[in-house]
């Protein structure tokens, strides 16, 4: 069995380096040897790590995926193109693809299935949410007698771990994120984890698997954690709740159809993702028989993202060998993805009040034009200080929204200092 | 596709019943319709449920496994035998196995799993471990291409129970037993989950699975929790620690070959399984690459190991459907299961000791004549209240067992009174 490499970063030289190492256990998993026969990269004579033998290397990714001694592609290289036109060639030949790459997945998964069923070979991505956590293989496989109610995933470690430092010692947004940047969690321009998009590319890949159901990161609903101040995490924490930048993939219960978004909200501490700290990733998902299940572990890094390609590649090199495929696709269900202002979703709301008889009601009154109940309300403070802490039931997103900014030109509120979902309780 | 059920309690009862609500959902992921063609239970007379129709009932298990219209076989009747018989029946007969069965699958996995292989057909078991958690498929698949180290699992629902009870409110092991007992956690005879049987099987399974080795029951070491005292909780709270039942299974770092035991241990309380309460399952699993993921969920209950069960139907029907196999047992590693003896572990030593001086050097001569070395040491109260409090650094179990019979012994020891194993942390 002869593997193909494009991308020799961080994960491509672990993924060459465990090829390597565990290469006799490797070979009794699947009945023969793991050759690996080439590797393309952008600039060979930039790789120089003592792993990477120099001869396998070239910078025609294209001709390598071309050769007829390989086998298996391996894609670590990410982002859009050139790595779609690769993988088609791929799949086009007849080459089954094992990729890392989510963003791909993201916005051309369904061309890219379409390719593998077509050939009838495999695509498999296990590497592409959540780095060596199983999650794609149990919602595919082992949750396929089920029905997915929600998926909640803490996917982007960087945003995390500033959430958790935040939360745990009140570090400001900034602070907390220069630590993330000197820890190396963080990238040098961080708007792909801050601003959401990274985790949205895994949220689309989640729904999709979950709900059966094409979904592309042009579905999905996203907000950053750039907004989130101490403020909001210590009013989070006087709820019993924590701040976290959740993924969440849910079937409406009010219409057909599903919701995807990524922005951040409260959980309760007692949930099980609000222990999930720092760059670790987890995904909690909720099924009509299974209940409550939990999937915790590294969602980045070489080694980790390395596991669960090389995992792939076992599986994938097996069928191969067999002469046979594994599960492709299952779009069946083509559910409609929900506008974010029909999503039903929960809110918590802090304002600044001026110190007058009746600001409750005024406030009440803009809640009960828009049809949104409060669950709880708690003043704070008195004079020039006094605020109101309120959360409310589950209610359609435009209807939340609209009370806000309803409640923003109220005389008796002298600001809407913070606003943020609530999730992970019973809806 | 027409299935047969074997067993019709609890669990075979929501899977009657999911067959039917999700038929739909279920014909669209398979390809084709499920078709329930036959329920076998002992008594077709006691089966009241209004979802069962009673024109399925036979008690001929048997003859409906034989029966030529029956494509692939469920079975969730447990025991050994007659599971057994008919299993290998279905599988002799090519036809596929899913069941939920692990006393069979810990004692006589290799059987069936020969058969499987000589037949060319499949035998899926994911919710024989951990109920609704997805786990045999990634120790199976997803974690292919690593390397293992240790598994820890928090298995069986009910000792979890009793011991987060004890935990949280003192309450003696009795009174927490009780309590389970009362809520439906335990049975009427709980002694195959106080006594460690059920957690046993589970490890035996957990153990070949991520060390591609054949391990049966008999393989497992084995301790109960029905020793735990309230001193014992005490105790390891003010330590940082709490007390779990673990299933572990690990790759020696002394010697070729594995440890599978099942037995009560201190965990930290930071670590992920110290927060997995009540009857909730979770098995953590530490990989050389994958580094540490942990698998939570409901470990029991109808709908979730229906839910698992289901899982294996659809992957199993769609599997036969295409004329494949999905993968086989792996066994190749053939790693020797060690002798508990010579499994390296750690303890914790609660000693009650005379108030005289030289009593520590004489418990530390002890520990050194086994060659133990001792972590920390703390002296508690005075006069004839006063005890010694050791944790040992790692040694082999044997050396630490005589180590705790010599001080059994001591003059200045005037009783042993309590001694558990401390897992979780860098060993």
């Amino acid at each position: 069995m002869n593997l193909a490499l494009l991308g020799c970063g961080v994960v491509g030289t672990e993924i060459v380096r465990l090829l390597r190492t565990s290469a006799d256990d490797l070979a009794a998993r699947v009945g023969e040897p793991l050759r690996l026969v080439g590797i393309a990269v952008r600039r060979p004579e930039r790789v120089r790590d003592a792993e990477v033998d120099p001869a396998l290397l070239t910078s025609d990714a294209a001709a390598l995926v071309a050769r007829d001694d390989v086998d298996l592609v391996i894609e670590v290289v990410g982002g859009i193109e050139p790595a779609r036109q690769w993988l088609l060639a791929a799949l086009n030949a007849g080459k089954p693809v094992v990729t890392a790459n989510k963003a791909l997945l993201a916005s051309y998964g369904a061309t890219l299935h379409d390719a593998a069923a077509a050939a009838g070979t495999d695509l498999y991505y296990e590497a592409a949410v959540a780095g060596a956590i199983p999650l794609i293989r149990p919602l595919r496989e082992s949750l396929a007698g089920d029905r997915v109610r929600r998926v909640l995933g803490i996917v982007n470690g960087t945003t995390n771990y500033v959430l958790t430092r935040m939360d745990e010692t009140g570090a400001s947004f900034a602070e907390a994120l220069a630590e993330a940047g000197a820890l190396g969690y963080a990238e040098a321009d961080p708007s792909a984890d801050i601003d959401g998009y990274d985790a949205a590319a895994k949220a689309a890949i989640m729904a999709q698997l979950a709900f059966h159901t094409r979904v592309t990161i042009d579905d999905v609903y996203r907000e950053g954690i750039g907004d989130v101040t101490a403020a909001d995490i210590a009013s989070a924490r006087e709820l019993g709740c924590v701040v976290k930048a959740l993924a969440v993939a849910e079937r409406s219960t009010q219409s057909e159809g599903i919701s995807v978004r990524v922005h951040p909200a409260m959980i309760p501490r007692s949930h099980p993702l609000a222990g999930v700290r720092e760059a670790f990733n987890a995904v909690f998902v909720e099924a009509e028989a299974a209940g409550q299940l939990m999937f915790y572990g590294q969602g980045a890094g070489g080694a980790p993202t390395a596991s669960a390609v090389l995992g792939d590649v076992v599986a994938v090199a097996r069928n191969r060998i067999a002469g046979r495929q594994g599960p492709g696709e299952s779009s069946y269900a083509a559910l409609p993805v929900l506008p974010m202002g029909r999503t039903v979703t929960r809110y918590h709301v802090n304002l600044d009040v001026t110190d007058k008889t009746g600001v409750l009601a005024a406030v009440a009154g803009a809640f009960a034009r828009h049809d949104v109940s409060i669950r709880s309300v708690r003043q704070e403070g008195r004079g020039d200080d006094a605020s109101l802490v309120l959360v409310t039931h589950a209610a359609p997103d435009e209807a939340l929204s609209a009370t806000v900014e309803e409640l923003r030109g109220l005389a008796e509120v002298r600001a809407v200092s913070g606003v943020l979902r609530v999730e992970g309780g019973e809806s």
